[in-house]
């Protein structure tokens, strides 16, 4: 898992100094070196802050996960963006009743699915 | 927001004796003094560290929204499956394609904005 997705996720959760650290690091592209000028702190000050807030993003994850959800979700939705779409052509083409009303069966347990999943 | 909520959201982040208490509380009905007695604690100690944990729960919220973003996933999803049952009935029916096409136009739409919102 990229430690600059858990960073969307729960970086609200880090301190200010902390979280600004980790976004100049993961997604500023700026090494050690260059933080710690801008931190006022040394080098090994900022390698040590940033492996912690490492194990800290996940744990966050081991204990909400929050982007674990939200992949399962995306991706359910996206199959039911697909089936819709089948349902369209299904309905432009060739009408076939019984294979649309399969593919709505599936839709539904699909959504029931993601709904108890929450 | 019911704080019961949030504790099933966010308890995991709430240290063991903390969550613990707050689930004596919220969801066991325990008095303070109850859980006073359990903790081996005052009943004004049970108290701060209840009032505490509220505002870190309320805190979590204002920082993730898991709770926003629940209510809202959830209400879509029964959205798109009132839509479907009732692009089922319109089949089982009368079949009045121009109507079947639109509710799935909407309900596309409706998914797109699910995928949008995460």
């Amino acid at each position: 898992m990229e430690v600059s997705l858990l960073l969307d996720f729960y970086g609200e959760l880090l301190r200010d100094k902390v979280l600004r650290a980790m976004e100049m690091y993961y997604n500023d592209d700026l090494s050690l070196s260059e933080i710690a000028d801008d931190m006022g702190i040394t080098r090994q000050g900022v390698r040590d802050l940033i492996k912690r807030a490492e194990s800290n993003l996940y744990s966050y994850e081991e204990k909400l996960g929050l982007y674990k959800r939200f992949v399962f979700t995306q991706q359910g939705l996206e199959s039911v963006k697909n089936g819709l779409a089948d349902i369209q052509s299904l309905m432009d083409s060739n009408m076939q009743i019984s294979k649309i009303n399969n593919r709505l069966g599936e839709l539904i347990n699909l959504v029931d699915e993601l709904i108890d999943e929450g």
